[in-house]
């Protein structure tokens, strides 16, 4: 009941596949809200207008009349402007983040004085896919969304936010902010990495010779998947996630150069040791 | 019609995955067929009678009954009995190989006698599991399948195969086999290498930390999907494609090396370009 009265003024500040996919889902959940969305791409905006994802076009200038403000921007662009729309907002509205890196934003908005609005999340959802021709309202359904430093949150409002993800069927982790940024460098961020940079390998070995991707079968396919991702959006989130980052590619870069030496010594007794340690990863990955 | 009526007598050497699937489909083909296995699992072997992949259990001593043999075996043991088994077969048989690796099998086979009998093929089609369980009458259909070395195989015999291939619905493309392992180096062998390494480094990471594993999401499972495969059957194809591995396995690692510096550097313009260039291959891989 609470979300059905309280949040009949969403504003959604950038339209992707997650803001997209937010919107069409809280629309699910409550027919009478009215979305507003704020973009800085206006064929995006159009889009989203067109197919029903927002009901106006609007801007920041106007976000006080937000009850509910759902931030899905790339996060160096969220960081850039926390400030600013906490600054704005009507003093009973709550702010989401959505972003893929938490502790910074979680520093910027320590101190402001209406840090107890704002809610800190990222939910392990997406496809390699963007903008809002790509969003569909069941993304983030039987999926995990972590909440940071929920502690600074007012509880009142984290009640709210919390029943909103549990009608969405998420299922809800609470995390410290750093530690979130820690872990999913290697859980995520790696895998972006690893994937862009296959890719390049293989495109710049084989750009003379197109019809070798017949070659290529659906193992290739499944690890390159993720190079189809957006680059403003992963370029983001490796300067903001640098230091994890670099920590868990120097580990790969380790691990492939041993591997290396592995084959190069034709060690097949330690080659099936480690990849048998590996496929462990079958049952970690069960519940996946 | 040639199908049905000479293909009737089928040893399969090796039952797995592919080797189990291949029976499936071609019993599909031809419900007249009498398999016979052979394979150095006991459990395996009787795995495949009572799932009626094949009829009978056999051994390599009876191989001269055969007028169809599938050799499916990890490329190392086919490499070590491909002799065998053309000394002994009849001579109007046929003897396919459908291991990942080619140019040697094509070279230890190259001045036997009954070369012309053997048929170098390397199908693009595979899923992360293994054993005569995973094996399904469908893994084919639609899948390329690469023949290496065909202008010495016999034409006759030749035709059959490829009769047998169009009847699976593949889709058969012609290869030299020093090229085939050059490319495949890329385009399979170097994803796999990639996926183990990815799922070591962060097991290694996240090895006390069970739980953190619901931060992993799809995008991770899906570059990490080629590290569940067989260690026995990936370790013996390093080997025998150690140097074109090699290769790309140096060319990926300075690739890498490069993007770390350019995310050290905060080189944002230069990670967009990349990764800009890299999303080129969704229109790649758009028929996979």
């Amino acid at each position: 009941m609470q979300l059905i009265e309280l949040m009949d003024k969403i504003f959604v500040i950038g339209i992707g596949l997650i803001g997209g996919s937010l919107c069409l889902k809280i629309r699910d959940i409550n027919p009478n809200v009215e979305i507003y969305g704020i973009d800085i791409s206006e064929e995006h905006l159009q889009q989203a207008l067109e197919s029903g994802i927002i009901d106006f076009k609007s801007s920041i200038d106007n976000i006080s009349k937000a009850n509910l403000v759902l931030l899905t921007t790339p996060v160096d662009i969220s960081n850039n402007i926390i400030t600013e729309i906490l600054d704005r907002i009507n003093e009973k509205a709550i702010v989401i983040d959505f972003g893929s890196t938490k502790s910074n934003i979680c520093r910027i908005t320590k101190n402001h004085k209406n840090r107890e609005n704002f809610i800190a999340t990222h939910p392990i959802a997406g496809t390699e896919f963007s903008g809002p021709k790509a969003a569909f309202s069941e993304l983030f359904t039987e999926k995990t969304i972590i909440i940071c430093d929920a502690e600074y949150s007012d509880n009142r409002l984290l009640g709210i936010v919390i029943d909103l993800f549990n009608k969405m069927k998420m299922k809800i982790r609470n995390m410290n902010s750093e530690s979130h940024d820690k872990h999913i460098a290697y859980v995520s961020h790696l895998s972006h990495i690893s994937s862009f940079m296959l890719g390049k390998t293989v495109m710049d070995k084989e750009k003379n010779e197109n019809n070798i991707f017949d070659m290529a079968g659906s193992g290739f396919e499944s690890t390159v998947r993720l190079a189809k991702s957006s680059p403003q959006m992963w370029s983001a989130i490796f300067k903001l996630n640098k230091k994890n980052i670099l920590k868990s590619l120097d580990e790969y870069i380790i691990n492939l150069n041993q591997f290396k030496t592995l084959i190069e010594n034709e060690n097949i007794a330690e080659l099936n040791k480690e990849m048998t340690k590996t496929n462990h990863i079958k049952k970690i990955l069960k519940g996946i």
